[in-house]
């Protein structure tokens, strides 16, 4: 099906936003009307410039207030609306958007409603342009799908349909009964269809509307759902997104229009109108790797937290550290980093590696060249949208190429292992784009979103969220900073799964490891909400060990002091779901307070 | 009265946030427990420290989810609660805030919360704590402040009382009858009174109080209001700030406690309890006082847009450029900024320019240090939020000191005036502190607040909000940017009025001055909206002049190139009250276009 978007989705001049749609891969755009006239090119050259980029203008919005209003008025929004068709003529745009008046003079008038749009759709008819009438949610007298549809039904003008806007349609309710209405629009009648998702919010419609639409998947509305109603109706008008939100609105138009299109595939993808290569979700994660200008701290800490170096890559400056399933790449080549040690890339165990990377593709990720030797492995990759490198792989798996064998063995030796494998990874995202690496992480890798809290740093709210596989053996926390600026202490994290955290934190200690410390009030305070034994206590008091509970099991974790971007976490989970959200504040205030202390 | 605030609306470790309420002037602090958990001190040494900043310990907060519930919950929830008066005692506070229980497993059962909370008081009395029983506006069962009292009430217990807590008060209804019950609450038993405002949002009440309440005077709500009722009951405890704001929680303390202990002040003038200076409210607008690098430019500028230099400070780098009433100082004095060409300072005409210091200085904001000659004229100046310094004057008036004599006239050509004075100033506004500069302005100088309006700029959406005198001699335009950093294109900008833009724009024009070029679109538009004779638009279009109209009036705009961070605008201003938001997008948008053309 074709897709289109709105110009007021995006930031920048017209020309800007036109260029970013086409290379997105939109088929067409709404133009809306501020934007033409903030632009200094002329309707016709606007029209040659989508023509050149292969965008059709599939709308041209909004015309606002027209209906129902007594005749002089009527006249006067009549001659308006002339000079507007004269315009989209010029345009090449065959379709106008009409929002159902808020204006105080408008009457409550089916018929006479109808009257004024049958004349304005004559009037439209003489410019070979089309009316799409649609229900704002907040008009005056007309605010709902059916409502606006009864009236183009009773005009009866060829070139008067309706438009259907998800977000109008199900901010006023997402009940089976509420979208039954659709189906009793003919297909050929619905002239337009606009697509937003939004979070789901208890506030001001209108303030909703305006300010945090959202692409569909990235918000709580049935987006999908809507558009198979629309669908069955025989509609066959291009998916188009209108999205008001402010968060768009100061970001770069570029990305933002690959992330509404990826949304626009994925819509398809769920009601069957398009078939990218299936999901393939990764079992497991192969590896984290750090990259880092000065390996010696990596190793002291690796050291200390029983990682063994067991392995070197045959043609690249990388150690293999491993301890039990958890592995970890230290990379010291040619891509030195300004901002220190960081998690640059993670290695995901895939059923089926060059599946994954052509879902991948499909959906817009951008794919990484391959820089490796002949006889290197093959390894596909994508960038997530936080840049963190995202490898399928397979590790010891007959009959996949195995990454393992571009590493070669050193002598090392093995201990009984405190820590089993890689429990969570947390990746801090580009401030004000979480919905969109949630929807990217769900859509590309097929992992599901948990829900998101929010965390109180000492100077800002963050917030978290995780997306899994099924089985939990892939779980990857989301968090997003609290101001633009601030990503020194918010850094990436890895958190190491073991089945005794006290043995281990004690052992990291003894190797000259260095543990966060935990204020003592945290203390006294688990000793008032938990019943825990005075030598338990005492025993997390000494090791800085956190400690929290949910109705699966309790969780026991601490700190590493962070190197560069990167800590470390050593976690004990015996049955709990979470990841400590609610010992965050307290780690994020020390981290604060011992910032700085160690290199890297 | 005494003041006090939350730890919780200030950003920073505990000991930040106690440094910035003392220094901006409170008495006292709430202790937010997630604070007390977070750092390093014991609570004796935050007694200590809250000690030598002469803080008093006013509260200890919050206690949630403790009262009407099945006994074996409650022996738990009483076992936790001793362990926190225990706390209290090492720290000093004798007043814990126990918020209405949200927990499901809470009963809708009166007697049951007046039983249980009878037995924390007397677990409490022997810690020598009271407790401060507060509604939530979301509470499971009790959610107004009367029926919080109710159950005190019945309860009858020498150590338990209630909080007031103007959010969840307001939130509920501000009707007068609303707040009635209020007189029915002895003083003695209100234990505490906690402060915030908020915008008023038809939103999910728990995010809107978690999110957006602001000090008092920066939102909707009557606080004065109901504190006049609180204050009928003989309450004599503080005054406390309890504010959530996710601004605030990521600005630096300081300012933030500076402009919350101000809202305070105007608040306890409000209602009676103070009488600082009184407010001396500007009469008009002296000068404005350009700085810059290079005069050049800048002369070049003043002088096509029709000013002559008329005088030079005597002991200082600065000219005087006047035309009509309107004033200009360009500065090239040894404050060169690194910025460029900026509107550094305002000259507010007076009739009382001490009286006008005394009360800005009372009400906390920064007097500048004045640095003048011995002969100079002495000059009272503060600071606005944004930096901007403003001058408090009197010109060629024989019982004041006369600023004017600072200047020495030179010989200069006098035309007939086209621009008779300044008719406002816009001045941008440190991102997210909108709020705050709008209640300095108000507070700091007596002006009035008009209504709040979204501009939509192509890189984000801003806000402006306009500070005004009575009869419009002082018009001063806050502008907010979309993004933190962006402020290369939201220029400070000086609007001057002409009896006649258009004769005005001819004059510049031919005098070699560059207007901002407006998209042919907008006049296709206008003659769309505005029945414009055929010349009158091209008159406009050919000049690149704006218009607009409201229901006093017609306004005809028209702008300079930006030079440095400034540029000027040309208005004729027919009975029109606005600003000519509307045009603003198309304004923005032409200036992004033509960014970087000029120097300065």
């Amino acid at each position: 099906m074709r897709t289109s978007i709105a110009t007021v989705s995006l930031s920048g001049s017209l020309t800007e936003k036109l260029t970013a749609a086409s290379r997105a891969g939109f088929d067409g755009v709404e133009i809306f009307e501020n934007d033409l006239l903030a632009s200094p090119l002329t309707p016709e050259e606007i029209r040659a410039r989508c023509a050149d980029l292969g965008l059709t203008i599939d709308l041209y919005q909004p015309m606002r207030d027209v209906e129902a209003v007594p005749d002089d008025v009527f006249d006067r929004n009549l001659r308006r609306a002339r000079h507007k068709f004269d315009l989209m003529r010029r345009l090449g745009a065959d379709t106008v958007l009409v929002c159902s008046s808020v204006a105080p003079q408008a009457v409550d008038d089916d018929a006479l409603a109808a009257g004024q749009l049958s004349r304005l759709a004559d009037a439209a008819e003489e410019f070979g342009v089309r009316v799409a009438y649609e229900a704002l949610a907040w008009g005056r007298h007309v605010s709902t799908y059916d409502h606006a549809w009864r009236i183009v039904e009773a005009a009866g003008h060829p070139a008067l349909g309706t438009c259907l806007d998800s977000f109008h349609i199900l901010s006023r309710g997402s009940e089976p009964k509420d979208l039954e209405g659709i189906a009793d629009i003919p297909g050929e009648k619905i002239f337009f269809l606009q697509l937003a998702d939004a979070p789901l919010l208890a506030m001001d419609v209108l303030q909703w509307s305006r300010h945090y639409r959202c692409f569909p998947g990235q918000g709580g509305f049935d987006v999908s759902g809507l558009v198979r109603h629309v669908l069955h109706t025989g509609y066959s008008g291009p998916l188009s997104l209108e999205v008001f939100n402010d968060v768009f609105r100061q970001s770069e138009a570029a990305p933002t229009a690959v992330d509404a299109h990826r949304s626009l595939l994925v819509l398809q993808e769920t009601v069957g109108l398009a078939t990218p290569p299936a999901p393939v979700v990764p079992t497991g994660v192969a590896f984290a790797e750090l990259v880092t200008p000065d390996a010696d701290p990596v190793a002291a800490l690796l050291g200390a937290l029983g990682f063994a170096r067991s392995a070197r890559h045959r043609s690249k400056p990388v150690d293999l550290w491993q301890q039990g399933e958890a592995r970890l790449l230290v990379n010291t080549g040619p891509a030195v980093r300004r901002d220190g040690t960081q998690l640059a890339a993670i290695g995901l165990e895939s059923p089926d590696p060059a599946g994954a990377a052509r879902r991948a593709e499909a959906l817009l990720a951008p794919v990484l060249p391959r820089r490796r030797a002949a006889e290197d492995a093959p390894l596909d990759a994508v960038a997530a949208p936080d840049g963190t490198e995202l490898f399928f792989c397979a590790t010891d798996r007959t009959e996949l190429p195995n990454w393992r064998t571009d590493f070669e063995d050193v002598e090392h030796t093995e201990q009984a292992p405190g820590v089993t494998r890689i429990d969570h990874l947390a990746l801090t995202q580009p401030w004000h784009h979480f919905d969109e690496a949630t929807l990217f992480h769900r859509s590309v890798l097929g992992l599901d979103a948990q829900d998101s809290v929010d965390v109180a740093d000492p100077y800002g709210l963050m917030r978290s969220r995780a997306v899994t596989n099924a089985d939990g053996s892939v779980r990857i926390a989301l968090t997003v900073g609290a101001a633009p600026t601030d990503d020194t202490v918010h850094a990436q994290h890895i958190a190491l799964a073991t089945g005794d955290v006290v043995a281990a934190a004690r052992r990291f200690r003894a190797a000259g490891g260095l543990l966060l410390p935990i204020p003592a009030n945290y203390y006294d305070d688990l000793a008032a909400r938990f019943e825990l034994t005075d030598s338990e206590l005492e025993t997390y008091r000494e090791l800085g060990i956190l400690y929290d509970r949910d109705a699966h099991g309790e969780f026991r974790h601490c700190y590493t002091r962070t190197v560069g971007r990167v800590f470390f976490e050593l976690v004990q989970r015996d049955g709990y779901r979470g990841y400590g959200a609610q010992n965050a504040p307290v780690r994020l205030a020390a981290q604060h307070s011992v910032k700085g202390l160690t290199g890297g």
